[in-house]
């Protein structure tokens, strides 16, 4: 084996980003999101870049991981989970839930390891692309589409954080009209041909109303709505029996595979899910109980860009659609996700990004979508460059930080505008 | 994208290979065995190989493939199922039976296409990894282990072919003594640590007294028999009871899901199969009926090596174990078996493999299982190469054949000892 291609040098740099005021179910997105900016330089000096979650628990996990990966070969990205296995700590508590907090359904060590593991194997494929010269798509096997289509992100939303944070020029979203005058200038900035909104924020009926004003704005385009699970079955129905023929699909209406075989049982509408299958584990009582028809991959969860190819093989042989979940990422992510779906065959549905909403980012060139499409980089690796300017502001931004932006919690930033706010019970309605 | 990787030259040489007597329930080996290597050149002059059945319904299907090729990447293996389908024939007839004869279970259009790409697959892939330097196994994430395990593979045989063909020092084995003895030297000259038995050839209760004389001779060991699904869902019952806690598996004692799932269900011994489950459309029926326990993968059934590690992540999800088939083949592919089972993980059956019985090679340094196993090879790509001089011994005799050993017909092959020889009806017994 080529001794180039051995890791010399790892490095984390754990970074705030800024983030506008978004509305989920749990509360509102914090002006600044951690995230995790992974390194990895071999001996002859090639680089490659990785991101995942920035919270304290991720942290945790990655800092065994990167003390033993210098050595190792950039193209032994298969090893890598064994080895996290090994280094990150008891594995018997590997199906013990942790409170990770956020959207991301049941959480689990293993599911966290999974997530750190996701970006050393980015960092090590853009690495490994850079020093042979081939874009990361190639090490996948190859592109079969030359762009990939993303849908734009719509939230509720205010105007500015309550107290510090950036601002924007977007103003607040808080009724279907917001919602609508969103997507447009979603699709003028963008192009982005289809559409989904983030629910679970307001009582049913009024996203209900959005989701149909959209319809009425932008007849015929492919439209999703996402409570993130805050529904009982019986609102959930409720919901899908007024938006079927309208949306394109319904996301995680409920939260459980059981809660969401019901809903699908007794609706017409296709569900997806980024909550209920999370794993692979999850996949055949899911699968059996009809409780899905697309799955929401993201390369975080699921353990990098092989790992996602191979949930998009189980989709394929099971008849079940493929698209992709965001949280708030960076530009390196979205580089590493557009690669994988650029290699998967039958990606119908465009995948979701938060990426328009992130002012910020740690590359030189920022990604540009037209007509809602990013095109599949042939530059070798991911195909973005670190910019160490930005990435030192960003770094510096959470070395000040009081703590109090080091894990996010949507809760905690709702506090500071409602006092009382406490994490919604589920089912919220 | 770095020209240098784009085709320059396909070559596609069909050969005859000489192969023993060995009985299976459609008869017996033909003298010679055709199989077709695909050599792929690309403009910078690397070059990388690989081998599939060489019938004539595969050479009519490899030949607009291998027309359309030169000029695409050799990185873009992706993309050559698309190609496979534009250029090879019309793709309604997909799933239309055709009969190509042989063990293969039901054959479609669909799947002898699958069977072509995968050996243009393998032989891109070893150009890549000979471009740049790396193993194929690199190509696919990385080994997670540094040798694989092989089977000894027992036949009942004949010393020799009645008219024509090679001669070797083997001698008959028709009873249980001579089933043993055939392992004993099996172990003897290539460590072997586990054996399958070829069935279906003789009445259950002789093919059983042999396993049993294989169990009494090495204790311990991991024992198989495959029937070739030539027997009734009644006499599959049978066997199992008596074999209960002798086998490792039982491979397809029946043949079709529905048979399999009910004999799953009558018994404790598990199923394997590498003719109920040959395509991933045939899947979900087999695993929700629990009809297979342990699916044989063969990367020229299921397309290539990316494939085969598709199925080996289905098979993880649903809990269903993985080993390898094999038909008569060459050393090419056997280097393309041992870097895909290199890189997945959990890979606890050995893998069959004929090549113990192939005399003949076309490559210059053949391969040698020590204690039963294949070290996996990091030089770049496969790790074999051509030897030009036997590749044109026996493209010669391909030329030269009258026509009679161009497609594999074992049944035709008996009719020359048993004039009156049908294929048998199934179930045989």
């Amino acid at each position: 084996m080529d001794t180039a291609l051995l890791i010399d040098t790892i490095r984390l740099t754990p970074v705030l980003m800024a983030d506008p005021p978004l509305l989920n179910t749990q509360g509102v997105h914090q002006p600044y999101t951690p995230r995790l900016v992974v390194e990895v330089v071999t001996r002859s000096g090639a680089s490659g870049v990785g991101e995942t979650y920035g919270d304290g628990k991720y942290l945790e996990l990655a800092r065994p991981l990167a003390e033993a990966l210098p050595g190792r070969s950039v193209s032994d990205v298969n090893g890598l989970f064994a080895l996290a296995d090994q280094v990150c700590g008891d594995s018997r508590a590997a199906d013990e839930r942790v409170d990770a907090g956020g959207l991301r359904g049941v959480q689990t060590a293993a599911k966290l390891r999974l997530s750190v593991v996701s970006a050393f194997e980015v960092a090590c494929l853009d690495a490994l692309g850079k020093a042979l010269g081939l874009p990361v798509h190639a090490l996948l096997g190859g592109k079969v589409r030359d762009s990939v289509e993303y849908s734009a992100y719509l939230f509720h939303r205010w105007a500015a954080h309550p107290e510090g944070g950036e601002s924007d020029d977007w103003g607040a979203a808080l009724d279907p009209a917001g919602v609508v005058a969103q997507a447009r200038r979603f699709e003028r900035e963008h192009g982005f041909g289809s559409f989904k909104l983030k629910g679970g924020v307001f009582e049913p009926d009024r996203e209900i109303a959005a989701v149909l004003a959209l319809a009425e704005a932008f007849p015929g385009r492919p439209l999703r709505l996402d409570p993130n699970g805050a529904w009982s079955v019986e609102t959930a129905l409720y919901a899908a029996d007024r938006l079927e023929g309208v949306l394109e699909y319904l996301e995680d209406p409920v939260s459980g595979t059981g809660r969401m075989a019901e809903v699908a049982a007794g609706s017409g509408i296709p569900l997806a899910t980024n909550m209920c299958v999370t794993t692979f584990s999850e996949v055949p009582e899911a699968f059996a109980r009809d409780a899905v028809r697309i799955v929401l991959s993201d390369h975080h969860y699921w353990g990098g860009l092989y790992r996602t190819r191979e949930l998009a093989a189980v989709c394929r042989t099971y008849g079940v659609g493929l698209s992709m979940h965001s949280n708030t990422h960076l530009g390196v992510s979205l580089a590493a996700m557009t690669h994988v779906a650029a290699t998967v065959p039958g990606l119908k549905y465009a995948c979701d990004s938060h990426y328009p909403w992130q002012a910020e980012d740690v590359i030189t060139v920022r990604h540009t979508f037209r007509n809602g499409r990013l095109a599949v980089s042939d530059a070798p690796g991911l195909g973005v460059e670190l910019d160490r300017d930005r990435l030192a502001v960003l770094h510096r931004r959470w070395l000040e930080d009081d703590g109090s932006m080091r894990d996010r919690d949507d809760a905690a930033a709702m506090r500071r505008a409602e006092p009382g706010w406490r994490t919604p019970a589920v089912p919220r309605w």
